[in-house]
């Protein structure tokens, strides 16, 4: 089988390349070519087992877009976008990758021809979701996002379902949760500071912790998120009829419990990294988050959380060791 | 004060030009001008008030719509779409008038320039909603519409709301119910017949009920169709928050409901000439359709509903009426 990833060098993107490419096949099937899309060029270790071709383009060209589904791949996966900040600050560049770049895939797809119809996995986020909530949201809840990002994700949700709905494409939405803990540097996201107390700290380096510990959010790991995507490119889609988009479960934690279990894995002398420098702004922000989720439909479709915050920081810990003993 | 009318030969669109160039103000502003703009050339009776100004062309070009705010209304009406039937079956054409064409005047007013920050009021419709739902359906309740023109509809919303948010526009949403008794002839929108129980009736012609009485749906008069327009372009939009689009408040009526109203202001014998024939595919269509709301943010926001079926049955007489007396 083919497979298109689209944003493909990105976190996210990345990990679940290498573990298809690890893997060598998706739902039982072997992959034999795996097409990895995005801004920049993406590059991964060897693949002793598919052929990885990578391509870097932008999906707010419609040319390049109608280029990549000419292989008909048989799997797509749609992870390229503009994030939150970006997409805030600059208006017209979020809508041109966000909601043009999501609506030309699905024009590619619809003008391939008769009997095309691949499994074209999106990557939404809780970000569809905006302030006031009930405690928990549930699968019947309105999207009413405060941010572009979060009305381009919603955007792309509903092509999607009318897509999908017409016969041009099986579709399924994922609404993912803040990932954490996010390898890497810190960004410039006003939730980047979730996966900085864990990493940094880890890292031997200090962590400023913007907001209190009181704060609630709904958060799975990188791991899981790479779980998500293969689940839904490899499900029953039938069984979830004309709503084809899904809140992914996550875990509700607050920072306190966070910090936690920090102590309980890594010790007190590592949690003891952080600082408390509370920051206005991002408390405002983050207070428009969703903070917890029913999130039912994906459960009984099959989708899973992880199992508590202590095994994501080890999982996140032993990816380092990995990362480390690569890097020689 | 200068109006704009995207939309204005429409049924609902008509009316509110009619109504604003006898009454010559809004919300306690004399209008100058009334710009008329639709696909064909909107025309009215002579005005005394307002200077009207008549324009055909097509909001899929974004060009046009450009030139269409150059004059800096500072009321627009934008109810030009496509309908329901005929967006499903041109998937193209429905998404250039009904997404695009909406998009293209945000952007036109958002490039307008500084300080510029139109009242935007954006008929919407409660096909933004699919089955299944609750009994009477909330403010809270999940957009998943079962056709693209919903989806469109649905999309529309996300803009507007958007675009107020980043101060481009002041956009105010309505939903709006199915419109009885619509004058005129029958056509092919499967809600057709909902007008056509009453208004053939009435007219000593024979109608055909395709559903059974016991169907339930969400009604209200063109008269409560232009109020809620005038409402929605003079009220303090400030109330409404970040969410911008709303459910319009109407009658939950069964079909046999209606008949007993049509017997009890016109007759038995008018409401004789309704002739059952039952129509699977219109009873399919029909049973995916909404059939109550507890449209509570409206009313509050001050939407005012019909007052019964009796008065919009009178309502349409009166109508048929003048208009029959003004053709001589």
């Amino acid at each position: 089988m083919r497979i298109l990833i689209i944003g493909a060098a990105g976190m996210v993107g990345r990990k679940l390349a290498e573990k298809l490419i690890t893997e060598g096949s998706l739902g039982g099937r072997k992959i034999d070519t795996i097409h990895a899309f995005d801004v920049i060029e993406p590059s991964y270790g060897a693949s002793d087992g598919p052929q990885v071709v990578s391509q870097a383009g932008n999906v707010a060209d419609p040319v390049v877009v109608t280029e990549l589904i000419k292989h008909k791949p048989d799997v797509i996966f749609h992870l390229a976008a503009i994030v939150s900040g970006e997409a805030e600050a600059e208006f017209d560049k979020g809508y041109a990758i966000n909601m043009d770049g999501t609506r030309h895939l699905l024009e590619a797809v619809r003008h391939e021809g008769e009997g095309y119809c691949p499994r074209l996995v999106f990557t939404s986020s809780i970000a569809v979701f905006g302030a006031p909530f009930p405690d928990r949201i549930g699968d019947e809840f309105l999207n009413a996002p405060l941010t572009s990002y979060g009305v381009q994700k919603a955007i792309g949700e509903l092509l999607l379902a009318d897509c999908t709905r017409k016969g041009f494409v099986d579709g399924v939405g994922i609404r993912l949760p803040t990932i954490v803990v996010r390898p890497g540097r810190p960004n410039k996201a006003a939730s980047s500071f979730f996966s900085g107390i864990i990493r940094e700290p880890l890292a031997g380096q200090e962590a400023i912790l913007p907001v209190s510990e009181e704060v609630r959010h709904w958060v799975a790991s990188p791991a899981a998120a790479v779980g998500f995507l293969i689940h839904a490119a490899t499900m029953d889609s039938a069984m979830l009829g004309a709503r084809r988009s899904l809140t992914m479960p996550g875990l509700s934690i607050t920072v306190g419990e966070m910090i936690e279990a920090l102590k309980r894995v890594a010790g007190e002398d590592v949690a003891a990294l952080i600082r408390r420098e509370p920051d206005e702004t991002i408390t405002r922000i983050v207070d428009g988050w969703p903070r917890n989720f029913d999130a039912r439909r994906a459960e009984q479709a099959g989708f899973t959380a992880d199992a508590d915050f202590d095994s994501i920081i080890r999982a996140h810990i032993a990816d380092e060791e990995v990362r480390r003993a690569a890097l020689g």
